[in-house]
């Protein structure tokens, strides 16, 4: 790959999002308070142009642009609590302390703290709800990455930063990558490509009128642990000619204004194209039951244009369209699936309940 | 993909072959006798560095070159009759005369009578012998090629043509393509390329010393059917890197001398890479019961070096090794595999009972 031709291919669909609020953005000073705790909420993403490899793993820059929507198969509810002891940084998620969480936590802490020199710690409590009892490729990891960066930074610069959706998708990002669409809410574009500025990565809404799309998933754990996609994928042979192809269709897209049933198509050939990529490297990530559906959908969709499928990194379908007796008829007599709609605004106040578990924790640190 | 690039690549392929017996060679005159049988055998076969996608579908030729091995898990047996009447061929396949057939061989039936400038027609009479009941991605269709094109030219250019593999090769590969490694025996390299010449498109026999290559299949039907495989691949974006790495990596093989471990492993990569070029195309060829073997020879091979899988296109998977206890340790309770060897040489001489149904089936011609 030619990374000054990515590079001047990324800046060119940076200059077309002016029209979508892209651009320079004013950065708060930080005002930490002791013990102060905040509080927030993040959805998953399903993608549409999908995103695997990231060009800088330092600071979860990828290769291209890429574009999701915010749904509500789950949330994400984090608590924030900033001390001004410093090393007293702690995560806790789903009522586990796992050095993984910490360790993952740190990268993108350690990046937030410098960047607005802040001496103390962070300590977060995470809680995660779903809507089904376990499955992969639901883009549960973009929910938390929305969800602390949002409780980060209405902790360090005030609840008027919340208003920030740049800030917040731009720290989402340095937790997940596709973090930084859930934090911009709704279908969103990821800005993102080599040697961009670490300030502009971040995402847009696309102002897609998604009033008309219905969408169900069928939630699926994977069948088997493998290696991390985004290492598997830049492996592979195909991982340029995909690159390459991202570039065309997104600036296809943003000429066109984001068209829904266009994403919806290219969503399906992305994922076939995404399970092809870890395929090439050995990897098979649909199953049995995910693969009938895959079928079901497609001798579908062959007689019924309209209906369109789509997974992420694991064997959970989502099946689409923006008619909705469409999706129904293909449902029919299906079982194990549940209706989803795109998000965007999220709710800022935690249960009571929430709450006191938030602080029942927050105490043990002491 | 530039096609003259290709096409050089091909050459400098070609050129290097010159040890291995590719070259010149020289057309027999024919020499059709009226109402003269002959017989011939085949073996399938299955791709080191596979096939797919024609850049000519007249006359068979592929864009890059390819690698497989004969093996003897099933056979063709052909025989074949002329007759100086026009307009009389025929193929009766496993007792079916199915219009198919016909079809599939009177392409390549036209392209050989015009280069011979015979008037007549050839019939032919066709049986295979599988050791299983049913399954895709063993080649048959290879089998099939390579039994037909040797019994033609026994007839049409004497018995004696038969130790000119590669006319028998260059023809079985108007029936189908991998039918040239087939007609080639043991483990060939099939020369392909946009704008070879016609007659030069057959495949040469490696020298690959293949005396401690274990190896067994485990046969599969596929569970749906698809699209042709050649035109699914053809439509991928990720043919053209799959193109760019089969010229790579046979230009190594050849300097190499076509190394046995080097090739079982590009097998392996090779599979994944194919599985990943359908599937990019919508059509997954995996199942359950594939994926679970692939998963198990995964594990077991990072634990143990030096057993490797690969299949063609369908779910039927080859497990290899060149160390006999290592593969019988994989295979350690496990069921429906059956044992391979690689072949070369074929019997020229039918039973008596297959000999009596074939003449029976030319009898009903007249």
């Amino acid at each position: 790959m030619d990374i000054d031709e990515l590079s001047g291919q990324g800046e060119a669909i940076a200059e077309k999002l002016s029209g979508y609020g892209y651009g320079e953005y004013d950065e708060p000073d930080a005002k930490p308070e002791d013990r102060k705790i905040t509080y927030a909420e993040g959805n998953p993403i399903i993608g549409l142009e999908k995103f695997l490899g990231y060009y800088d793993d330092m600071l979860n820059i990828a290769y291209f642009p890429s574009i999701s929507m915010n749904t509500d198969f789950s949330k994400a509810k984090a608590f924030c609590r900033y001390v001004k002891e410093e090393n007293k940084d702690a995560v806790m998620m789903d009522g586990e302390q796992k050095p993984a969480y910490l360790a993952r936590a740190s990268k993108a802490l350690e990046r937030f703290k410098s960047a607005n020199k802040i001496k103390g710690s962070f300590q977060f409590y995470i809680k995660r709800e779903k809507r089904y009892s376990d499955a992969k490729g639901l883009g549960e990891s973009a929910a938390v990455a929305s969800a602390t960066a949002n409780a980060i930074i209405s902790n360090a610069f005030g609840e008027e930063a919340l208003g920030n959706r740049h800030l917040a998708s731009r720290y989402a990002r340095l937790v997940s990558g596709s973090g930084s669409r859930s934090a911009s809410g709704a279908i969103s574009i990821w800005v993102s490509y080599p040697k961009i500025r670490e300030k502009m990565a971040y995402a847009v809404q696309t102002k897609t009128d998604y009033s008309k799309l219905n969408f169900v998933a069928f939630p699926r754990k994977l069948a088997f642990t493998t290696a991390s996609a985004h290492k598997l994928a830049l492996s592979s042979d195909f991982y340029a000619p995909w690159v390459s192809g991202k570039y065309r269709r997104i600036s296809g897209l943003i000429e066109e204004g984001f068209p829904m049933e266009k994403m919806l198509k290219y969503a399906q050939e992305d994922m076939f194209r995404l399970d092809a990529l870890l395929a090439s490297s050995g990897a098979f990530i649909q199953d049995e039951v995910s693969l009938a559906i895959i079928r079901d959908a497609q001798a579908f969709s062959d007689k019924n244009p309209g209906l369109y499928i789509t997974a992420d990194t694991g064997p959970s379908i989502i099946a689409m369209s923006t008619d909705k007796s469409l999706l129904k008829e293909f449902l029919d007599g299906k079982q194990g699936f549940i209706e989803g709609s795109v998000t965007d605004q999220k709710s800022r106040s935690p249960s009571n309940h929430d709450a006191e578990e938030a602080n029942s924790f927050f105490e043990t640190l002491r």
